[in-house]
């Protein structure tokens, strides 16, 4: 059992060295934080439990990558560069060599992006991680949710399903690809993406309750609505084979993917490739946004596909 | 049962309107905040568990004002003001009557010095809230632990031990005298105060672990030691009438009193009485900083007093 002042100077010392813009980093009694000129501080937070996000036996080193993970897309969505981090940790005990573990997955993707922690909190409690992940952005160049316009074309980054057909399989006792382990346990952060979606996509989100959902909050902020064209849906050739029965509610209505959802000029269709080429993130259209509230499912031949729910709600 | 959507339109309606420097405030993926010109940033965040930190049975309204007071004393201590703050709320149910009155007792405080709620998350898991804070201080006016020398005087605000002794009292099925139960769980935060200690304050912390363990961390800070003057101790009436066995451990190494400890030039401390005159805030010279390394409580005899234990660790 390690003493709270010892854990946060396990947490100070896996921190990154005093980064840049940290005028003062961990041990005071909070950070002081230089301002980037000519931008705005973009702020997001949030959390992960034991049993609800995660296993309670999850490697450490997992859930510290996926704790600032899921942060640093928030910011993705907003087009924005992340910068710094506070993190608080609460565990049942004071174990040095979990949150040493946790420690190396958080630095991993840290280190990525040059994400500084700056501060935060180690406490006694049943297992849960906080993240508050700082950046900054243009002033006035954030991407926004209420944006996009009807006619405008929806894309996605990257693959949909996979995270969720891993936690499929696992529930079954199945084994996990590791490709699909991956994609729920090591999402990459759409960050460069992100960044040069501003002055381009009309609106933008990230994926984290399902596309159905999420596409569907881009489209309520926004006053209209939304089509889906199921055969255009981008997946791994894991989850392409899997039944359409299977395969279509892991792509519309989990989780856990950490893609950005954007929507696009129609004009501007054949920018699109150039972006993907520009960025090695695939890219794929996946319908439209239209007039008429709401999100239609349409398959290839023209009917409407109800999807069994509308997306992860922590509270069901 | 409430829905996730539902919990954070709540969340959102009970937040203060759009407030100043918020270009985006929650609805979106993250908050994008426009930051003071010529100033710093200064950001904070502390969780509180149940069963740890509070009671599962508390007044939800008590432990929203807490769990912001609690982050709003950290960025007093730096000597910055509070803008924006950031919540995160787990529970075992999304239950929006107990949230409502959550947001009765944040709003509260969070109206009292013009803070923004401006995102955060709402999730399911054993009932915890992580607030992160953040405030403006001038460039390169911060206070810090660090930068205390021997020979300066040591200052403390309000008084000390109420907090602990409604603790005290609770564990032991005693009536709480409110004035004490205020102290345990609506302490106000000593932002006021902190500003007027930049520029004149050599280093500055907040009591949220006792004074003994909290001075402690100026004095290792600051390479140097500390001697308190157990007479000079401020109480409240009914804390002072207690046994000196009870009162002092009260004082020294029990947690939760929110007050400010800092460290003042001894050429200048005709100038404190001015200061409390000032800021309203009772003022008191409790001891003064030395070479040798260590914290010392003096009797008013010389001899000198072991406190128990050196102060509130979690993981102990």
């Amino acid at each position: 059992m390690t003493s709270e002042f010892e854990l946060i100077r396990l947490v100070a010392d896996q921190a990154q060295a005093k980064g840049e813009g940290v005028a003062v980093g961990i041990g005071d009694d909070a950070a002081v934080l230089s301002p980037k000129p000519g931008h705005e501080l973009v702020a997001a937070m949030d959390t992960l439990n034991a049993g609800v996000h995660f296993f309670p036996d999850v490697d450490p080193a997992d859930l510290g990558y996926k704790s600032l993970a899921v942060n640093l897309s928030d910011l993705a969505a907003m087009g924005s560069s992340p910068q710094w981090a506070l993190l608080s940790v609460s565990m049942p005990r004071g174990d040095a060599d979990w949150l040493r573990g946790f420690m190396k997955g958080f630095r991993m993707l840290a280190d990525e992006f040059g994400v500084g922690l700056v501060g935060g909190d180690t406490c006694t409690g049943p297992l849960s991680v906080t993240v508050t992940a700082l950046g900054w952005v243009r002033a006035g160049q954030r991407l926004l949710r209420s944006t996009a316009h009807a006619g405008d074309l929806v894309v996605v980054s990257g693959e949909l399903g996979s995270a969720a057909y891993a936690l499929w399989l696992r529930a079954r006792d199945g084994a996990v690809p590791q490709n699909m382990l991956d994609a729920l346990l090591r999402p990459l952060p759409r960050v460069g993406l992100g960044r040069r979606l501003v002055g381009n996509a009309t609106a933008c989100i990230d994926i984290s309750d399902g596309l159905v959902a999420d596409l569907g909050h881009i489209a309520s902020a926004s006053g209209c609505g939304a089509e889906i064209d199921l055969a255009a849906l981008p997946a791994t050739p894991g989850v392409q084979v899997l039944p359409r029965k299977l395969r279509l509610p892991l792509q519309l209505v989990s989780g856990d993917d950490y893609e950005l959802c954007f929507t696009w000029p129609a004009a501007r269709r054949e920018d699109i490739r150039q972006l993907s080429a520009a960025t090695g993130v695939p890219l794929s259209v996946v319908g439209r946004m239209v007039e008429q509230p709401g999100i239609i499912c349409r398959e290839p031949d023209g009917r409407i596909f109800e999807p069994e729910h509308t997306g992860h709600q922590h509270f069901q």
